[in-house]
């Protein structure tokens, strides 16, 4: 396939440098300022080389790559609430020009759920966002191989960076300042953690799997999200001496969709532990489902990208 | 899609069961020594019925089925060693019909996967076969998505009463024959319980993770295999005062296939518990993914088919 990949950050380049690994062919590459076009395929370490020199993948117009020829647009540019632009307008482009769509980007999914499958239904172009729930877990394809109708929840650990500071203030007896300075530190939080620690992040892929078992209707305004920035040194203590411990759990069930710190077993199988991801699904027939793994990081992202082009029907 | 389901046990009646659904039709159901047939839809219920009474679901013949008007072949019949008869002749039916396949019994895709292949290439249908390891879990399909080109090993608990045996003799400090016992009287291991115990059945998924992963050349000579008989109560307890346990754990990797008892950490992902699966892939690109749940049970397995009959595409 042809592939036009909006966004240069980590999960845009990762897809970027493996894209021919898999068989496909970048034919154009956008970052917000900057594009590289070409029908026979761009010099990807070119691109990536001048993006590290001079902060852009190219000298053309960001608006070259939309129009530019390709079977696939991967849209992996920053994730943005409400409008969820600009990434909407890109997919939107893309399906009225009845080419597939495969998001990295969880905004058009969790804000805008409904406009997307109405593009979609309009278009000759299939869309498919496998890479914006938990990194390299299957979770979608799961659900979909399921039958999204006889899966009763959808529960797990969707956040890494919240993750790595509990599983640490549990371990180490240390403060969630403390951690959370030390996980800066370590690049696995943000300067601003707040995307992540207030539960906003799960709160995103919980509305995308809510999405998906019952069809669309939910945006982040529907789900009830608490972070683990109040979460005590001592509650985690307390936890400890019961044989237990606290995770942030992101919830689907009901029709309803909840994100915040809950206890759960110490030994549980929700009980993941640093920066893993855990998608635990209940089905009508199959009993309990545990799918973990790596939730984030480029290449594992990009991973769940190229399982999405693999699994794109032939126009 | 219009079903004919070849073999009656647990399976074949739980596919049965649920196809309506699922959204399909069973035209035909046969077990050994009978079969019933109708274009519009037989009575599934009535022929359960028939089974429970008189030890067959009809009164026509096991061959009129396979003539019957269908879209996909369930081969639910149980799995054969060295032929893999008589469930690859219906295989073979199928495909030369240019009907699709989905098999639940093993030996077929364990034994003669290249002779499948072959007869899949000059048919129409397709061949798929996820409930043949580990039931719910949707290893096959986890594999494919991935691309098993970039899947660098696959190891993982694929036997459920060999694993409810550790499980117990570990827990409670019994011996093997004592737990075997009681296994047998809750109905978890069979009076007969070799294929189990031996890692024959382990083995025969392990063959088939393989020839995926490698496209084809695997049977189980190909295998090594040691069991859990020989393990003694003292090795478990050994195991313990360490933090350890042992696991009955199959292994694909660097071409090898290899079945037997490990070390594995007490509250390692791989030492699921009681009849538990779990599968473990090592990935070039996304590290390492954990799939658990349910490796038995006809709704379990059903389950998989029913997925797999939903991948099929459209002739």
């Amino acid at each position: 396939m042809k592939l036009c990949i909006m966004g240069a950050g980590a999960v845009g380049r990762s897809v970027a440098e493996l894209a021919g690994d898999y068989g496909h062919t970048v034919t154009a590459f956008a970052d917000s300022s900057s594009a590289v076009v070409d029908a026979g395929g761009i010099d990807v370490e070119q691109a990536l080389a001048h993006k590290d020199e001079v902060g852009r993948v190219g000298e053309g117009d960001p608006a070259d790559a939309l129009g530019a020829d390709y079977d696939v647009l991967v849209e992996a540019t920053p994730t943005t609430l409400g409008d969820a632009e600009p990434g909407f307008s890109h997919v939107e482009a893309a399906l009225q020009n009845d080419r597939h769509v495969v998001l990295a980007n969880k905004g058009p999914v969790a804000e805008r759920y409904d406009d997307l499958r109405a593009l979609e239904r309009e278009s000759e172009g299939t869309v498919r966002f496998e890479a914006t729930v938990a990194g390299a877990i299957p979770a979608i394809a799961t659900i979909e191989g399921l039958d999204p109708d006889h899966v009763t929840a959808v529960r797990g650990v969707l956040n890494g960076t919240a993750n790595f500071i509990l599983t640490r203030m549990a371990t180490e007896g240390l403060s969630y300042e403390h951690v959370l300075a030390e996980a800066q530190d370590l690049g696995v939080a943000e300067a601003d953690p707040t995307f992540d620690v207030e539960g906003t992040d799960a709160a995103l892929k919980c509305v995308i799997l809510a999405n998906v078992l019952y069809d669309g209707g939910y945006s982040l305004d529907d789900a009830e999200v608490d972070g683990i920035s109040d979460v005590p040194a001592s509650a985690l203590e307390l936890a400890r001496e019961d044989g237990r411990t606290v995770r942030l759990i992101g919830e689907v069930s009901g029709g309803e969709v909840r994100v915040g710190p809950r206890l759960v077993p110490e030994h549980d199988t929700l009980a993941v532990t640093g920066t893993q991801n855990i998608v635990q699904l209940e089905t009508e027939h199959a009993g309990r489902l545990n799918v973990s793994g790596r939730g984030a990081g480029g290449p594992e992202t990009a991973s769940a990208v190229l399982a999405d082009v693999g699994r794109l029907p032939d126009k």
